[in-house]
């Protein structure tokens, strides 16, 4: 078993980055999985933010994440303006309030030249985000979308697949994803999370078709590594009273003449977060499902059904370039890693006052004594024909 | 859809602790592991490590990751007594070396009442793991094993179902752990994981049930809540030559009677890691699979198998409290998001040089305005009875 | 362990009930899996036919079925009649020609007023299906269409869970009906089964659609218990030069006012058989496929996702009414049981030229007998503390 | 798509056999099972039984069964002797009585020189079995005992996958048959079924391990080609008071040396039936599963898993010969088209007083016409655009 060593590996000398965050602050969803996901890339650290709208919640934010409180700012613009003329400005800035707050921050971003790092959809309209095409070219400076599913290791394999020709010339393309979150009123409920998706001033001209719709959009154009050329569709309001769409169907052409569907929804009542794509071509099919993520499923007409799987030596090089850890250790091996490491920090922390007696919350002296035990049983057990051998118990007085 | 507040948030102030090393220089497996997870957790910071009993490979290690050279360390003894000695000493310590060096070291730490965190099998045999008890009893220390597969939400699910009496009484328990990795002599041909993994001097009294048959006879005990307090088995050496097993079958009784089979194998070939307990109540089963970590089946007779899915409303206390993000969003989109972060990085770390022609691997601007023209003609489609729309493409004139 | 009663049960006296066929004779795809169905049903028997258009081709047919030579017949149309005046007309007849001439040779079967059997597409277009409706009302007799998919338990559980109110009310219904096996151009190398459905003047007026769409649209009416009212689509023709088409994507309103996406396609590379359908209601979703028929997935919202099982207790009586067997052997179990009785009945067959030396293709006295030496050791192993116990071998002098 | 001609064909003209049946009256569980598969087979015809041990029951059910009333016989030996003195003797005989009877029965048919098929498990021990041995010896005459799962076509695949040598040398086996019927005392509260099997006196030797251990025992030796030559275990009575295994754990060796371990268990709460084998060469494994037997995973070390579908080109002749229908043509596609048929049989039988009101349990006119309704308006929207069109209401004025 051998480590993928571009991600994983730390022992490289690198220069760490320092960032600065629009948006992500107190109550943000997806503030907290962006610096999740930045503290375990290792190459970045938040060094400065205007968090929130309301300048005292933006500090109140600022100040819980460690941010020197001369960099937290009240607003994008006055972000970009003042790290701007420092010395020690951001070397990069990430955008992550409601969509229709992106294209003020990332233009004011770019005119200072700052490397500018957007949550999706880019922007509310596509008026706004023609202005941004423009206000890219003229920063020269690196400009990201954060369509997170193009970092799957197996989606890379699947663009890899389609350009490689293993499908033969493209035909059907199928691509769903659905939630079941806005299946009640819940925007009129409280949940302000639902409240600006489904609000025109703030979420731009459509709801689920931007907010998840856009995702599958990019895996189809990612992975086909085709431009979609006409659309034909329809958006539901299935729930009543919304202003805009929570479920979507569209039929799709790419540029090659293929056909395709896209189904958005955020009403599917009994699905969480179901995002799959299906590629036909002449030979096969490619099919991936974010709900098993790490592997792709290749039906090649006439032969078994292969299972390819992340990391694997058989994947080209960007698919492995983009996995963490090797095959057999899939997603969430570092998540629970992180989550024990978590806990004993909490008992660390504790310090004097730790009660070795309560349950810690990672495994203790106790499990790490039980596995010998049992190893040490067993050995005997098989040295002596498959004997029962017995194991002792944890406290017992023969211990000593 | 709201957040687990528990481990991704990070707008919560929490003292920062530091950590010491020992193992995980270059060339290490799980040394970066533990890093990636450490700072995925967001409480550690290495500050400190013995990261090679070759002092010049621990020196040269220690500066690629940044720690200061005075606390660059030639043994884990030599690290206790000196970060002992320090005002500022690290806060605890972990230990990821070869097996029969665990020992030495945590004694040392433990020592110098260092709270410790030890990668499992503990020990070489049980006579270091009984004077290990002693030396944790001594310490009154916090003290941690690394059995990564108890962070598992759903893992934890499967403790509470036991513990609840869902399943009624404890009957029958089946474990295997099967790996591929030493199907063929690699020790023999320059695999270093290998070559110590199956030298009895390094490794201890077992090759595989030491090395993997331990987490899964800790997954029998956390999730059953129970001892086992016989075992019968046999250890194989399927391939020739070998001084310690790569296969073991063991039968287990547990505290209440229940009967047990553990199978680990590290001669699965064709399976890269493929952990799985199953547990037989009175009154049904539950089934859990590393490989499909968010999820566990709970099969009660006379009932439809129900799939539990990681973060959910419905999960115990404990579960949820291990869950990063939201049901839905698996294992796995930290990882994808952390990796378009790395390439991200790259582009910005690239400086003047930066070629925007280049495939960066990160979604850019032509993605964002890509979704941006998608939704713009689906939602005029959609107004205009599902007529066909063109998608302009990107870069032609009429975009300006 | 308790079969369902109702359709395997054979110990029930019922009276044997006769067929006349029309179609079906050599070389065609679905009679013989008609005739086959027939058979395990227990309740008809092919007495009279009509199983070619070419009169000798259907004696031919006839003969090697065992039907008597006077009721063998050249056309649907004399079949009809001739039947009608015998003293032992046929109880019922079944039409499986292509799809063009079900019309002619159901009204002249319902005209006499046999029970009728219509495969399925009904008819080549609505004109000849309006009057088949008329016809069927004037006759008073059964009138059925081989509308296989209805006959699935889990099917039957589907279409009760909708009715039951378990989903709420309707939302969105998603079907599709995928195929490969006219992705390339067969039709025009020789392919028989292709070339007539790709025929306008004999498949009618659609040609995957009507095929495997109706099927697929069937289900949908079927589980929901509710009309489809309107419909909007596109046909496409992906393989070049067909007048037919291979692949459709057609959105569909419900009476409720419920939307659904329905795809069939005969073009999909990879995919041999897969139809699936799903329906979402208010508080949850259903999931049926075909390629995994045993289950249906029930996702409630806010619970874990249940997955119901052909023949359970707790499914509704028409499911549980349509299992052949109890939970636990699946559909497939019939197929290899009888699948050795054939094999046995080719030894039988055999009579005096029988080699016993022969791998036979079912199991003999050897399996049997290796059966009782396995259970004869392991009996006493077990009586003795799991020690190892030999098993001898077949054909050793030792067994006497 | 083309038909296997092997087992569904049914135009080739072949003599039918006649049978007599020993047991499978009226309140067996596989007696039924046994005729539906004949039936299938459409290759036997029961044309003599003694179905019973008590004369009155055997005619009961002899009668419902159509056949001739004399030759219902009290006893096996009865119908061995009297048929074996008929000019138009039965071709063969089967036996599907308790273990204990089984003995006798194929004795005397096998005197009789009448080709015997025996359920399985064959004999009540292993004395009994020698003897059979003789018996068959000297009847030479075929003999087959009922292993179900070797009439599987992906079973018949993995043993070829074996013998081919594309795992290389076998290493491990991993068997295991789980059912839950047993969980409970059943055999106390009137289940007969459980009674016999718990009783040694109608049982034999072993109960689990017996009745589904056998079939896990053929199965390794089926598909690895080789014989089991010691074995050592544990049998369990896990529920209290019984006189005969429920469970047990038997691990084995292989002729070539290759260790296995095999798991009957009929206390497996929340599993129905679960048959699994897994067999690991040096090269890889296969995994082949009851639950979804159309399927076999054959995992490569170092290559994408493939998953090999029943009746696919790429398959061995024995295994393509032991499928009845195409690929995608799933087993459960006969028993749903015979549920159809067995429901319009119900119709038809029904006679004048046939309802066309009542919900008939197969599809009527009623889903024939709306089928053309929907291809009429698919068709007329496709050639509109993708214009909205009205599918017509059943039963509505403007039909007609």
């Amino acid at each position: 078993m051998t480590v993928s060593k571009t991600l994983i590996d730390d022992t490289v000398e690198r220069s760490a980055l320092t960032l600065g965050m629009v948006g992500g602050g107190h109550g943000s969803f997806f503030g907290p999985v962006h610096r999740a996901a930045m503290r375990l890339s290792g190459r970045w650290r938040v060094a400065a933010g205007a968090f929130s709208s309301d300048r005292d919640r933006s500090i109140a934010s600022g100040r819980a994440l460690g941010v020197a409180p001369d960099r937290i700012y009240g607003s994008g613009e006055e972000l970009a303006d003042r790290e701007a003329a420092r010395p020690d400005r951001i070397d990069a800035a990430v955008v992550v309030t409601p969509n229709s707050s992106h294209f003020e921050a990332c233009r004011a971003l770019l005119r200072r030249r700052i490397p500018t790092i957007c949550d999706k959809p880019m922007t509310a309209d596509l008026v706004e985000a023609n202005a941004l095409v423009d206000a890219v070219a003229s920063a020269r400076t690196p400009f990201a979308v954060t369509y997170t599913y193009a970092g799957y290791p197996m989606v890379r394999q699947a663009r890899e697949l389609v350009r490689s020709g293993a499908l033969g010339p493209i035909r059907l393309v199928h691509v769903e994803y659905l939630q079941e979150w806005l299946a009640e009123p819940v925007e009129k409920q409280g949940n302000n999370q639902a409240a600006w998706r489904l609000d025109p001033k703030r979420a731009g001209l459509s709801g689920a078709l931007g907010d998840i719709g856009t995702h599958a959009f990019q895996l189809v154009e990612y992975v086909t590594g085709m431009e979609v050329t006409e659309v034909a569709g329809e958006l539901h309001r299935i729930v009543e009273g919304r202003q805009l769409d929570d479920n979507g169907f569209v039929r799709m052409r790419l540029a090659n003449g293929a056909n395709g569907l896209l189904w958005a929804s955020q009403v599917a009542s009994g699905v969480d977060n179901a995002l799959r794509v299906r590629v036909f071509g002449q030979k096969g099919n490619l099919d991936w499902r974010q709900e098993e993520p790490n592997t792709l499923s290749l039906a090649i007409s006439g032969e078994p059904v292969a299972t390819l799987v992340r990391a694997k030596p058989y994947l080209s090089v960007p698919s492995r370039a983009a996995a963490w850890l090797p095959a057999g250790a899939p997603d969430g091996y570092l998540e629970a890693l992180a989550a024990i490491y978590s806990r004993i920090a909490d008992a660390v922390a504790a310090g004097p006052g730790y009660d070795a007696s309560r349950e810690p919350g990672f495994p203790t002296i106790r499990d790490g004594w039980r596995g010998m035990a049992f190893v040490d049983a067993a050995v005997r057990s098989s040295r002596q024909s498959g004997e029962w051998i017995r194991v002792p118990a944890w406290g017992r007085s023969d211990l000593a």
